[in-house]
C-alpha cells in the first residue's frame, strides 16, 4: 500500500495559517509526523490560502522536502500552477491530477515525462464524475492509452476511479469497487490504482470507521495506493491488515510494526 | 449481516466447565450478552466437554433458548448427534453443518426440511478443504442443487466456502473472496453465504484486526452471514460499516446504534 498523507492541505486552518504567515514549523511537524506514521509520500495543497498559488505551493514543497525525503504530491487543478511549481521542486514529484480528457491528458503526460514525475489521473471528463462502472473503466482505458502513447510507464501512472461520499451517493462505493476490479485487468503490467479515500466519508460522523472499511474493500479489489489520513492509527492498521490479507505483505505476528519498519 | 455468535463453545474453558457442572449461569450470560452485542443467532458447540454429546447439546439449547429467542445453531460434525438433538429443540434451528458430499448432503437436506431448519453446508469433500477457487465453486453448485432437489429453499441454505488461517495459508483469503464472488452468481435467488470468520486469524496475534479486515472484504464479495465473535466491538462495528458501504443498510449518522436497534 502506497500511502500519500493528505494533511498538508490549506483547507485545514493550521496549514492555511502557516502558509499565510510563512511559519514553517506546523508544516515540518505535519510532514515528519505523517511519514513516521506510515506515509510514503506527502500531498501538498494550498487550499484557499491567500497569496500566489505557485509561490505557496513551492514554499510547501521546499519546507516538506527539507524535512523529509519522500516524494511530494503536488495537488492543484490548474495546469499553469503545476507546470510552474514542478520546475522548482527538488524532491521526486507526483502530479495530482489530470482529468480523463484527451487534450488535458496529453499535456499532463508530457509534463510528467519531461520532469520524470509520476501522474495521478482521475476518471472525470467534461461531464464530471460518472455514476456508473462502465464510464470509469472506459476513461481508465483512455488514460492508460494516453500514458503509453506519451511514454509514461504504467509504474508511474495512478488511475483514480473517484469515490463519492456514501451519505449522498450510497451506490458509488460498490460501483467504484467493481470499476477497480475491471481496471486491474486493463493491461499487463497494470498501472497503479489510487483513491482520494477520505471523500467516501465526507460529511459523515464515523469517518475513521468508514475510511477503514472502504480502504479494506478497495485493497481487496485491487487498490494499491491512497491519499488518506496517515495520522489516523485505526485507518493505517486497517490498510496494513488489508495488505496482509491480500498477501501483499507476508504475515508475521507483529506485521503492523514490521510494515512500518520495512518501508 | 446475519451474525451468529460463536462464544458458546466447549473449546472455551468457561463453557466446558459450565456444561460439565450443569451451571446455567455462564451460558445464560454468554447468550444474553451476545444477543445484546448484535448476534442474530447463537452457535452451540459442546466441544471436548465430558458426557453425552446429545445430552450436552440439548442442555445448551434449553438454557440458551430459555434466555433468548434467537435461532440456535447446532454445531456438531456427527449426523446422529444432530438428528437426535434437533428433535428436542424448541427454538428455530440452524444445522451446522454438512460437507459437500452427495449422500451426506441428501441426509442433511432431508433433516433440515423435516424440522423446518436452516442448513449450513461447507465446501469440503472427501479430500478435505480445497485450496483453489474452482473446487469451491463446483461444490457450492452441488450444494445448491441438492438443496433444491430436497425442497430446501435458497433462503434457508448457507454455503460456507471455508476460510483457513492467513498465517499458514496466505493465498486462501483472496481465493475465498473470489469463490464468494463467483458463488453469488450461482442462482437467482442466491443462497446465503457464511464463513466461520475467526478461522482466518487462528493462531495469529492481531485477531480482532484480521477478523475485522476479512469480514469487510468478504461482505464486499457477497458474504451476508458469519459465525463470529459478537462480543468483539471493533469487529461488530466493522461488519456493520461494511453493510453500510455495500448499501445493505442505509447510511445515517448513528448507523451503528441504528443497526443494533433495528434488528
Amino acid at each position: 500500500m502506497f500511502v500519500i498523507g493528505e494533511r498538508i492541505n490549506g483547507m485545514f486552518t493550521d496549514v492555511k495559517k502557516a502558509i499565510e504567515s510563512g511559519d514553517e514549523e506546523p508544516i515540518r511537524d505535519l510532514a515528519s509526523r505523517q511519514v513516521e506514521a506510515g506515509a510514503d509520500a506527502l500531498d501538498l495543497n494550498v487550499g484557499p490560502s491567500r497569496g500566489d498559488e505557485v509561490e505557496n505551493l513551492v514554499w510547501l514543497a521546499e519546507v516538506a522536502g527539507d524535512e523529509t525525503d519522500v516524494p511530494l504530491c503536488l495537488d492543484t487543478a490548474k495546469f499553469e500552477v503545476m507546470s510552474e511549481a514542478i520546475k522548482e521542486c527538488d524532491s521526486p514529484v507526483i502530479i495530482n491530477s489530470t482529468k480523463a480528457i484527451e487534450e488535458q491528458l496529453e499535456k499532463y503526460v508530457s509534463l510528467a515525462s519531461e520532469h520524470d514525475a509520476q501522474l495521478i489521473a482521475l476518471t472525470i471528463d467534461q461531464e464530471g464524475v460518472p455514476s456508473d462502472v462502465d464510464s470509469r473503466v472506459q476513461m481508465g482505458a483512455t488514460i492508460a492509452t494516453k500514458a503509453m502513447e506519451g511514454g509514461l510507464g504504467m509504474e508511474d501512472l495512478y488511475i483514480d476511479p473517484v469515490i463519492l461520499p456514501v451519505n449522498v451517493a450510497p451506490k458509488q462505493p460498490q460501483r467504484v469497487l467493481e470499476a477497480l476490479r475491471q481496471l486491474t485487468m486493463l493491461s499487463d503490467p497494470a498501472p497503479n490504482f489510487i483513491l482520494g479515500l477520505s471523500n467516501v466519508s465526507q460529511g459523515c460522523k464515523e469517518r475513521s470507521l468508514l475510511n477503514a472499511g472502504y480502504v479494506t474493500m478497495a485493497v481487496s479489489a485491487g487498490l494499491n495506493a491512497a491519499i488518506m489520513d496517515a495520522l489516523d492509527d485505526h485507518l493505517m492498521r486497517a490498510a496494513i491488515t488489508a495488505d496482509v490479507l491480500m498477501e501483499k505483505q507476508l504475515y508475521c505476528d507483529d506485521y503492523v510494526s514490521a510494515y512500518l519498519r520495512n518501508r
